[in-house]
């Protein structure tokens, strides 16, 4: 398997997995007309959004708003790829039964009331996995809220679009084993036009695990970097399995993890909720590390980290041109960077000597390069266009205070085209004013990431220092 | 001078340092038509904010933009509390000359071009300095971005509004070492409504010190909190003095400093940009922790403890409750309380069983108490007002996921009625959407501060937490 997923050829592609994210057509089994119910809000995002056949289920309706409704899965007469499930637990076996008979490749089960209920309801998911286990289809869930695919338009999270906003297409996908915390992330991702075009969540997980998604994303051409949010593994040997995995999928792309559930206090936390293993995190975390994951310390910093990856070249080395019109930003700027490990190395004389003559008096030019409150948009190009070709630095910090008068939106011109040096590049821009906004928008537009604090940006930087370091360490490995 | 600081009756109210925040009259001596210019900024936002009089002084105009213009400070027919300079360099010395001849309280020197570039200015600076020996006016600056009162008007921050909003009144006070970090702060604060209602920058500081205007704050009755941006002192025994004032001003409110120069690698930065020693930090660290200054990490950080500071009563130990909707929110909340030392204690059996009867069968009970996704207004009601009265805890960390169909905007009046309790409460609130932004603005307008992460939300009550301790133990030592 190695090779496959290292040619991005995952035998996932076209597998039945394929058609959790990709369907052809989708059977909500559940659909109803009774507004705010979970059924009625995933077939009214489906019928609204999705780029493929929607057909709706219910033995109770003939059609719901105008639309046909079949009685049973085995009434539809097409075929069926997904159906979305969103009955009461009891009634679900039966469906799965329906759907095995039918045909359909995959499923996803809403529907709440199993395992984490308590004995009933394992009994029940019991008899679930064994309606399945000599078929193909494969299941995600119950429990679950299922999956986002910005894409297609393949939307089960059944909250309404004023509670939960949706993100744009996008290279970052969303593995979460919190259906809650996935949709929250969607919400702020979706405000912030960060590109989460792919997210899942897979609840009590009876079949498809994290594995097997994160070796499905791996696959997935319009996948750049993979984030995980996790609690704990929760069946014996899974560990092996997801370390084994992780370790190949992060030879072909970023994957990012924030593990909660760190601490005594909040394991039995952990177990209450998902009914994971929060284990011991110092465990967890020497495993992540041997398995070339990144791990993020929060939820905002994993895409922080993400946007990062997604966007820019690897550096060579871990030297940092720090460009600011702040000396005190500057100056955290390197408190972050040389805490990471990363270096912001002096400036040789000629090149000092050289940005003298075209930098104002009060200009520093030793690096961090501080072109003062007094800076204008074509410092900022001369000090990138003179140093970002050299041999001295590997990637750049740029502080772009706009609260400095002389500081226009063309200055993104000039950074975008410093890409050109094929060197990565993060921005950091702080404060309020529109000015800003529409400075920072332009630039992200353009694939440049900018964050709001110093430290952000450092950490972001160290993140792409971090996994070429893994990535090397990983495919001599192989080698 | 403990006592006086301590009943917060400083000396320094009505003292000269008084008229650089509360002049009854200010100058602008270095006012101009010319737009775009510091010393027209200054004026035009001084005429039309400042609630006081306001001189316009150059000896090259009889009037500006119809406002009258004096040639010199002596000429001004009426008294003048401040004058606000922003005149070149070289000129300086003859207008501190006037402004002592006048009787001026105070002044606030903009202008640029003293010890920052090199031994003329430094020679400038030293002729202030013993022009102003032997009177009682008191400088700020030179090299500042001076003074903003969001109470009077008085704004000297030379920047348009257009580039740095201004933030409305309130209780948290900032003293910044670097003029532009403080720029950046206000425009951020201003997006934010957050009540920043007393900043000041000090420049060169010839004369008044972060360690005066320390004082100058523990006294005044409007502010609650002060924040301290510094990256290091400058002057031999500063220290001392400094850290003697801090032990006072922080038995009678919080003192939050966020030190950048940290590193190695930054000390010559700070070195160019502020002519400080940055020193090692370990031992400015050492010297916080016993003069009782709570220490932020970052910029953004100093304003999530004080924002909980400025508005929430302390708590008297350090047992958490936490509500929450989310079961991975609520573990992420533990993760950070419990690395920081805070306590989520189990609830008494007889409080779990309660609890159940009220909450839905699939409600976790035990704290994190987890009103599930499920989970509607009266939940958070029924927790709130059944746990927050017992002695089980002593504050509340409530995590209120408002992509949940079951909430609604009037959980606010919830939240606000279980103050009467008279503990620390701090919100949690993720997303992106209309709603939850109303929901965010009610709760922070009604004084319950929100974050938009647990690891902030749970570090904003470490925060309570660490200031009760440090009250004490000052108090304590006083005794």
């Amino acid at each position: 398997m190695a090779t496959e997923v290292l040619r991005g050829e995952s035998g996932l592609r076209g597998s039945n997995i394929d058609a959790l994210f990709h369907p052809s057509s989708v059977a909500v089994v559940g659909a109803t007309p009774k507004q705010g119910h979970v059924g009625y809000v995933i077939m009214v995002n489906l019928l609204g959004k999705f780029k493929g056949k929607v057909f709706l289920v219910n033995p109770r309706y003939d059609s719901i708003n105008g639309v046909k409704c079949y009685k049973g899965l085995t009434d539809v007469d097409d075929e069926v790829d997904l159906a979305v499930i969103a009955v009461p637990a009891p009634v679900v076996p039966q469906v799965v039964v329906d759907a095995v008979k039918k045909g359909v490749k995959a499923l996803i089960i809403i529907s709440g009331g199993f395992s984490e209920v308590g004995d009933e309801g394992r009994r029940l998911e019991d008899e679930v996995r064994s309606i399945i286990k000599d078929s193909k289809v494969r299941v995600l869930g119950p429990n679950c809220i299922g999956v986002y695919n910005a894409e297609n338009g393949l939307d089960t999270f059944f909250l309404p679009e004023d509670r939960m906003g949706r993100p744009p297409k996008g290279p970052i996908a969303l593995i979460s084993q919190s259906g809650a915390v996935a949709a929250a992330i969607l919400d702020w991702a979706s405000r912030r036009k960060l590109g989460i075009g792919l997210a899942v969540n897979y609840g009590n997980k009876i079949d498809v695990s994290e594995s097997e998604l994160l070796e499905y994303f791996a696959g997935n051409p319009n996948v750049k970097v993979i984030t995980m949010y996790m609690e704990g593994l929760k069946y014996p040997g899974e560990g092996l399995r997801f370390l084994e995995t992780a370790r190949k999928v992060a030879q072909v792309k970023p994957v990012i993890v924030y593990k909660a559930g760190r601490t005594k206090a909040s394991v039995h936390a952990v177990a209450s909720h998902t009914a994971a293993l929060a284990g011991d995190y110092e465990i967890y975390r020497g495993a992540f590390r041997q398995a070339g994951l990144i791990e993020a310390n929060s939820v905002r910093e994993m895409f922080d980290l993400a946007k990062a990856l997604a966007t820019q070249p690897l550096p060579r080395g871990k030297r940092v041109l720090v460009l600011t019109d702040s000396g005190g930003m500057g100056i955290q700027a390197v408190d972050t960077l040389s805490t990471l490990g990363l270096e912001v190395p002096e400036l040789p004389e000629t090149m000092q000597s050289m940005l003298r003559k075209y930098l104002p008096p009060l200009a520093i030019v030793r690096n961090p390069v501080d072109v003062t409150g007094s800076a204008t948009d074509e410092y900022y190009k001369i000090v990138l266009d003179s140093i970002l070709p050299t041999s001295y630095v590997d990637m750049a910090l740029i502080v772009a205070l706009m609260q400095i008068p002389g500081l226009t939106p063309n200055l993104v011109n000039y950074i975008i085209d410093a890409k050109r040096y094929g060197k990565p590049m993060v921005v950091v821009s702080f404060g309020g004013s529109a000015l800003m906004e529409k400075f920072n928008d332009a630039l992200e537009n353009s694939g440049i990431p900018v964050y709001a604090t110093p430290d952000r940006g450092a950490r972001a930087l160290w993140a792409l220092v971090e996994y070429s370091r893994i990535r090397k360490m990983l495919r001599e490995e192989v080698e």
